[in-house]
């Protein structure tokens, strides 16, 4: 085994070609035999093997900044950086993280894992490897077609081609992405390649190569050739327009020409991008014909078959009931349209897709323009429904409020995997939703608690038609009605009763809440629970009540400050009949970053389980003497 | 005169070409007139006075849709749809808006004025026309070379390109934008016109025209040539690879060309741009000459003799402190470096980019890239100062909190134009910015009261290395000390005794709070009053002291609910050692669009002058009974 003499990059540099062709193969093996019994990306890892190996051959990490936008693709670079022995632990809580992670490694420098950063980060960098005399030093940024679509990478990249800032640029192109790429950008870049399968053979890229009119003339006149011009016109032309070199297509599966190409790339005193195409789980059969992406996020598998076609959970998800109601109203009202931002599947929107392919939208990773778009749309009377993961949200913050807020425009945001999301850490939790929708003027917030509230709170969501509205739920399966009642309209419901504490439930967290009532009653206290519903505007009645009670106590899978603990506690200091007003207590998740982790392991560490959220009433209720 | 006759844009279509040339100057002298005795947006609307009455003359506003990106150049649309006499209360309480406003005029779409979204709102809109059956409208937006630099522009350039929409794209290339054009999009645009003056004689813009290789082939060898090929290749290359058509240069100020040019790209059935180039001030030397850009956004001054080079405060702006105080420390510290994103002027950097221009960054409007290249430059041990607008913050939400934030870097924030900013309307007040960077884990935001507090406080925030810090201030003229005294380091400050309430007032709100304490003391209740300083982390030992009054009253010009008071709230309930929490009541600005008007006006609208704090906190306690 090569693999095991691989402790670092240094080891890499000791291998020749035929070497490097079999740790390509035990790689692919490890990562496969891996992730099937953690879960995790697996087709984005596997396309990237040749490319890290190349990368830590030519350029000297830590020396050397190596960048990975987005993380999810850095499990080879993890592997030949020493930690091989961690893949056990895989996104389990205070195991290896899924995304790079700069307490587990020197060669990691950035943990977020929004896409289309990594150029910002690289010209910062170099500015500050230009401006502190360590020009001896490369920066190379990894970035995938699909985070080449969102603005923030185009800003960089015309701050890199003014400056003239040195940095590689490596264009991993699989052609997919997260979703079929829709990118005129990346379709321009993709037509270059022949066939899907053309890595497979040598020969092809080749043949690409061959049609390249470098230096030379193109025969006019002939229609084929003309054409092909074109193809290879394209993406040169739009990086040359921003001042940064483009070099390639190069084979991203044979290392040899990879390090050639990165090797030329280093010489070249300004920013260059060097483009590799590579296949998306290249070299294992079931993730290189995954095309509905089963192993882009995956569960644990067989690895002899792959996975299975349906993940076969017993308790449907919330986004089941989601897609449901939003084709049951678009069968019946032309005038909505649905808007993912390079998510069709996990959002729940391919049926939608499929039966009204003239309404959907996936604008590429560019929420700001599907959330500006979106008001250009209601405007004219169409009902946009924008479907985001709640930390993608932060995106879009200015454009929420000042686009679609400000000109009261009816476009309804579903929000998934909001709350405490677990394996994908710190930036894939949905904790900042409410706090931002919270800021938006007239916004309606619906929280469901269960499968079938979410239904319930889509139909209602569509009748509102003079301002925005969210409607946010956590990933997975979705749990079923705490009591089997659920609400209606912009109410609250009050699910349980009780003298001693009024409990304020939000979303998912309303089985926990009810537990923790029910743990607490066995000692004596009884706790009043609702289910909130309805985050914005708060239920009037539902706060009149809680006001009645001695201690108000919200719990939320959101930011607690500045979240609907915040908002319960203003509203209820301007209830103006309220002689005496009640202590508040908001439960919900701390400042500070959340790690990764099984879900339920997290909640239960941040006490928003049902003996968490016990035990802060009961300390809260004994120390201030109420008891 | 024409202009009396002119009630709406069908009124243009009865002129001819002489006649329109005498309305042209007639709109000049009456613009100018009018914004030297209301103050406003001026270059940039001289500059756009022929454009606009051919956009009015080629398409048929409400039924077509003009787009404003930014707003500020709109002056002449209003003009010519029947807002003349409201010009005079241009930009105060209850008159005209500086921006486009629905509630003004049918001819008006987007109120927002955040650059670079009105691509977005165009592809919204178009795509709104062809799903509803009413291609027949066109959607025509106007944008700025500036907003172009902005990622946002090329999210909507790139999914405008995909889908083909029809849309017509005027780029109104002034090739100066909000500062000297960073952008080398934008210069590669501007490099086509000859000189500054080009525009003065008609002939100039045609020897630019001739240069166009339309069709034909360009001699090769001949290095004038190949420059001119290269200049005139860049913009068309750019918009073609994304697959927008290109057509131009077209002369600004020549009506005739214009009309034939907008006439033609109307009949492309795709996304067009049609290149105008203009120029900033046309007609009106003063303006023309206006290098230092007195002119953008003006005060009051004398039509015939232009504005003071010095526009004379006589107290000193926060921004001078912040100017000062930057220079000091950077003359210490080369690793100290300063960015901003198009707004080198109003946001006091000039001094430091004349100093220091290896280490000033203008990225252009690309609020996310400051950020996370200013995250990437912090990773080399660089100091960035990032100087932005509060509003624009809102841009930058995502990468403030996961690049910035997560990875605990250094990077200071010195935001302008918090608070209540006056007369540019709801998009421009700054009242976000608490509640975004109090979401934002470890981070330390200071409020400084006066202007001596803004120096001391830079000086704190330089020695803070483990996260990001956040300052924050209101536009123009810093109060002196309340008291004649300052604070210092990490703590609060108390102002003024007093046992009945306790009120803890934020930044600028300092001085209404004490003028406040001073009003209800004469009514018998005395208020102990705290200079909060420190927004994050909150002062421990205020807190604990203020936990002791039976109520405690937050003063802040930020969102109430999310802002300091529901910190402090929070925090309040934490103090584990206190039997008795107090009351709580914040006071801040309403979760509610804000008026456009002079700041003093606003704030008084809105309780946030002395009387109306006064006011609140007496009837609080009136109605809870502790009086």
């Amino acid at each position: 085994m090569y693999l095991d003499k691989i402790t670092s990059p240094a080891d890499l540099r000791a291998l020749d070609l035929n070497q490097l062709d079999e740790l390509c193969r035990e790689i692919r093996e490890f990562v496969v035999n891996s992730v099937s019994k953690t879960g995790g990306h697996l087709g984005s890892n596997l396309g990237a093997v040749e490319l890290t190996i190349a990368l830590h051959r030519v350029f000297e990490s830590p020396r050397d900044v190596i960048l990975w936008d987005t993380g999810h693709q850095a499990y080879v670079h993890k592997l030949v950086t020493g930690r091989r022995d961690n893949f056990e632990q895989l996104r389990q809580r205070h195991g290896l993280s899924g995304y790079p992670s700069r307490s587990e490694s020197d060669h990691d420098w950035v943990e977020n894992s929004h896409a289309s950063t990594a150029l910002s980060y690289a010209y910062g960098i170099a500015s500050g490897f230009e401006t502190r005399g360590e020009t001896h030093r490369s920066v190379v940024a990894v970035v995938g077609d699909g985070s080449l679509t969102g603005g923030m990478a185009f800003e960089a990249l015309n701050n890199l081609g003014h400056k003239g800032r040195r940095t590689v640029i490596v264009l991993n192109d699989n052609g997919r992405s997260y979703a079929p790429t829709v990118s005129r950008l990346s379709t321009a870049v993709s037509r270059l390649r022949m066939k899907p399968q053309y890595v497979r053979g040598k020969s092809r890229i080749g043949e690409v190569l061959d049609r390249v009119p470098l230096g030379g003339e193109v025969k006019r006149g002939v229609r084929g050739a003309a054409a092909a011009m074109r193809e290879m016109w394209e993406p040169p032309a739009f990086f040359e327009t921003l001042g940064v070199r483009y070099a390639g297509p190069v084979d991203g599966h044979d290392i040899a020409q990879l390090e050639a190409a990165l090797q030329d790339a280093t010489e070249y005193d300004g920013p260059i991008v060097v483009h590799v195409l590579t296949r998306k789980g290249h070299g294992y059969s079931p993730a290189e014909d995954d095309d509905e992406k089963h192993l882009h996020d995956t569960g644990l598998f067989d690895p002899a078959t792959g996975p299975a076609k349906s993940s076969g959970n017993k308790r449907p998800e919330y986004s089941k009931a989601f897609t449901e109601a939003l084709l049951r109203h678009a069968e019946k009202d032309p005038s909505i349209v649905a808007m993912t931002a390079a998510m069709p599947g996990s959002t729940g929107l391919i049926p939608f897709q499929k039966q009204f392919p003239d309404r959907f939208y996936d604008v590429g990773i560019a929420e700001q323009h599907a959330v500006t778009s979106a008001a250009g749309m209601a405007m004219t009377g169409l009902r946009p429904v924008v479907a985001l993961y709640s930390t993608f949200l932060a995106r879009a913050f200015d454009q929420l409020t000042y686009d679609v807020g400000l000109h009261q425009l009816p476009v309804v945001f579903c929000l998934d995997r909001a709350g405490i999301t677990g394996p994908d850490g710190a930036s894939h939790h949905g904790v900042l939703d409410m706090a931002m929708c919270l800021r938006v003027p007239n916004m309606t917030i619906f929280a469901p608690s269960c499968f079938e509230e979410l239904t319930i709170m889509f139909d209602h969501a569509m009748t509102i038609t003079d301002g925005p509205v969210a409607l946010r739920w956590s990933r997975g399966a979705a749990p079923s009605a705490v009591d089997g009642a659920v609400g209606s309209g912009l109410g609250a419901r009050k699910v349980r009763d009780g003298s001693d504490v009024a409990i304020l439930a939000v979303g998912s967290q309303l089985h926990a809440s009810v537990e923790a009532a029910e743990q607490l009653s066995s000692q004596g206290l009884e706790c009043a629970v609702w289910d909130v519903r309805l985050v914005a505007p708060l239920h009037r009645a539902m706060l009149r009540e809680a006001a009645g009670y001695p201690l108000v106590v919200t719990v939320e899978d959101g930011i607690r400050v500045g979240g609907v603990g915040s908002a319960v506690a203003d509203a209820l200091t301007r209830l103006t009949d309220v002689a005496r007003l009640p202590r508040t207590l908001a439960i919900g998740t701390p400042v500070d970053y959340l790690p990764h982790g099984d879900a339920e392991t997290i909640k239960a560490e941040l006490g928003l389980d049902g003996s968490g959220i016990a035990a802060t009433i009961y300390k809260q209720l004994n120390q201030s003497g109420v008891r």
